[in-house]
């Protein structure tokens, strides 16, 4: 388990003065010095002009302070379109010049405020002719922030504790088709997983509260079949049920889910915002699996946005107990680089003694194959691994698909090669078989 | 006033299904029909392996259906990272195809539900390594939207009702310094700025609910303030409260304002989401300003992201009143024509009879130098413009600001030339010569 602190960013608070650091990775004509002077002013206390009051007094309570600016080379041509050219005065040097830039923002400019934290943090700075790219890379909130987000409330220990798992990831899969199947359709299906062994199921993102098959119903129908699998085999598996929606809608939700003794719901973050996800972690009875959908939007453009490493803190702030990271050797463009620093980002602890750890859940395109990378990239075993086809397009069934990732998580934790472990093991065999090919990435 | 209906998609939904449209540019090495055919699995019933299940009937009730691929050329480098390579096949051309692309969603795959229509219509799309670019371009919603978003309250006309203004803009400005003034600063600057002649006053997106200056102290303070000034001048300015905050926060402070005699709140949609934003519609007993700060880390990579066009729309059908566009000659990245669509995309109707008209609010860097174009490119006065330092830093002082914004209004409505009405106007005289040299923009 990853559980040492994370190393603070350098950081001397003006007495005083509770801050936020906020680091980025910019592109800009202009010195990097001056074009961090820039984002601090945009982002506090100044404007395009200058304007009475603007006092000295004023700009030292709240403006935002430059922590640091390390340069990291120069480029020819601008990553993003709309920067004003470089001139070839001696200060900026003709090019486009890289730079990590440390911020401190004074806490008491928005208070302990997620959404006025991004509204300073990022704002408009992505918008600014100064900069050619600019990135928010990481943050590191101020401690009044815990009075009120308090974090994760379940996090790893309590999913465990629900689903009944130790010493081993929880082994999920995803209802596919993610979208159309009747309730009636879904019982069987349900059913047939539970007594395939899998410890965690969850609605696809595409599947929420749709008028075929309304999440009321569909929850009662679940959670019947999951307790009547449970007589039999001894095991509740848990099941996310996708409860995204409108704001009020999602307390409604919660308490279908709740009162059919569901023991987890799923929202995707992106589509109901960073509060919306807050509001849900106030009332939550059961463990918020938080799906990432449409973070592309905000990430894959290398010179903008935001690094999954200030997503995942925003997230666990938030009150995600669990966090998608996409997946190794994934159907997605994520470099497994990428995906493993996302993972250990949860597993980090931040703030506090409760250390906001958040579960991170591994999918896309998984299946026996991924988990010994998995295990090998993170040395833990605190993690969901989901693999929708990798479990139910397995050739010998989904019991068989199952099988084949607990054991392959065995043949990692035992330090076994998988193909040795699968000359005792059939379903293994099958899922190297059908699997193997399927993927060659970065 | 654009008024007309806007030209329909292609568009002819089957048989008893309604659709969502959705329009995206996008870049692959794969011929565009079968990206196109990627998007629609992916985003529907599709997953990354066969799997049981998916039948034909599935497909044809759920399955995203392809409307129309455009191919718009080739390009030899990848817009972003992580796309598969293109093959030499004589289908993919050996380069990333351009194409826009139309899909048809079912809108029983997730209801009238704004949230869980993101999480198809955006989703894991971007995330595809099928793509080397992809952007939500525009998008059509389906009737039954309209059961469950109603639209904006206010819009235009409720908007010129409160403020009491007709036949021109809402000349206005922003508190500056965005943050740090004390209530007693900002008593002074509110009673000033009402005296100049403002019409609208609104909260830098950077001030909401701060400990040092709590959002119910400062809109007592301001409200106290702007009905003194109405008695004496005999207007009410509209003052827009920044009422950002976690969702039960936002219900309090819009409260704190109404109970002010406050007549506009203001939030910072991509802080709250658009289900936040939807949301505060439900309540909201004034016009909410509508802030796109952040905005820029999910459009200005050209080939990623959410455009303008389908951005507004969202904004709006979630119940924006007014909305943020930037404006021409900006401090931002922005084009001007970039600027004009959205905000002719504010005041064309779409959906039902109301149209969900929003005011579309122009700001950054504006001055009476921006009034002529602004007219001259968008033929009408339905819009708020906003000056921060072009009123607060004009030598005339604030008086002279506003007085200079409005005479250049006049001068664009009367087709005269900037530079002849000033020969008559010092105040506008002086701003030529203060702001003219400011901008030099594409």
């Amino acid at each position: 388990m990853i559980r040492q602190q994370e190393p603070s960013l350098a950081h001397v608070e003006p007495l005083g003065r509770e801050e936020v650091l906020a680091t980025y990775l910019i592109e800009t004509p202009l010195a990097p010095e001056r074009a961090a002077g820039v984002m601090a002013g945009e982002q506090s206390t100044g404007t395009f002009t200058a304007v009475p009051g603007e006092t000295e007094t004023l700009r030292s309570r709240h403006g935002a302070r430059i922590v640091s600016v390390k340069p990291l080379g120069t480029v020819d041509a601008p990553s993003l379109p709309g920067a004003i050219r470089p001139t070839s005065s001696p200060f900026s040097g003709g090019g486009y010049n890289r730079a990590e830039v440390v911020l401190a923002f004074p806490t008491h400019n928005f208070g302990p405020s997620l959404p006025n934290l991004l509204s300073a943090v990022a704002g408009n700075l992505y918008e600014l002719q100064e900069f050619s790219g600019l990135r928010l890379m990481d943050l590191e909130f101020s401690s009044s922030f815990t009075s009120v987000y308090t974090g994760p409330r379940f996090g790893i220990e309590g999913t465990r504790r629900l689903a009944g798992v130790e010493g081993r990831p929880l082994i999920g899969t995803i209802i596919k088709p993610s979208i159309g199947l009747s309730i009636d359709e879904l019982r069987v299906m349900v059913r047939d997983l539970a007594d395939a062994g899998v410890d965690f199921i969850k609605d696809d993102e595409l599947n929420a509260n749709p008028p075929f098959a309304p999440l009321e119903q569909r929850a009662q129908a679940v959670m019947e079949e999951l307790e009547r699998a449970a007589d039999r085999n001894g095991k509740k598996v848990m099941y996310a049920f996708n409860i995204t929606g409108d704001i009020e809608e999602m307390k409604r939700n919660h308490d279908h889910v709740v009162r059919a003794k569901g023991t987890c719901v799923m929202v995707s973050i992106n589509s109901i915002g960073f509060t919306g996800l807050a509001y849900v972690n106030r009332f939550s009875e059961v463990p918020i699996h938080g799906h990432r959908n449409q973070f592309g939007y905000m990430t894959r453009s290398p010179l903008l946005g935001i690094d999954g490493m200030a997503y995942q803190k925003l997230c666990r702030l938030a009150g995600a107990d669990h966090l998608h990271v996409n997946g190794l050797n994934s159907k997605f463009y994520e470099s497994n680089e990428s995906v493993i620093r996302s993972a250990q980002g949860c597993l980090t602890p931040m703030l506090g003694e409760s250390g906001y750890l958040t579960m991170p859940v591994l999918s896309s395109g998984q299946s026996a194959l991924t988990a010994g990378p998995t295990y090998r990239a993170l040395q833990t075993t605190d993690v969901i691994h989901l693999a929708g086809g990798g479990i139910l397009a397995h050739p010998g069934g989904t019991a068989a698909g199952v099988e084949s990732m607990k054991l392959a998580w065995e043949a990692a934790l035992a330090d076994v090669p998988l193909e040795t472990y699968a000359g005792e093991h059939a379903s293994l065999q099958q899922a190297i078989d059908k699997f193997g090919g399927n993927h060659g990435k970065k």
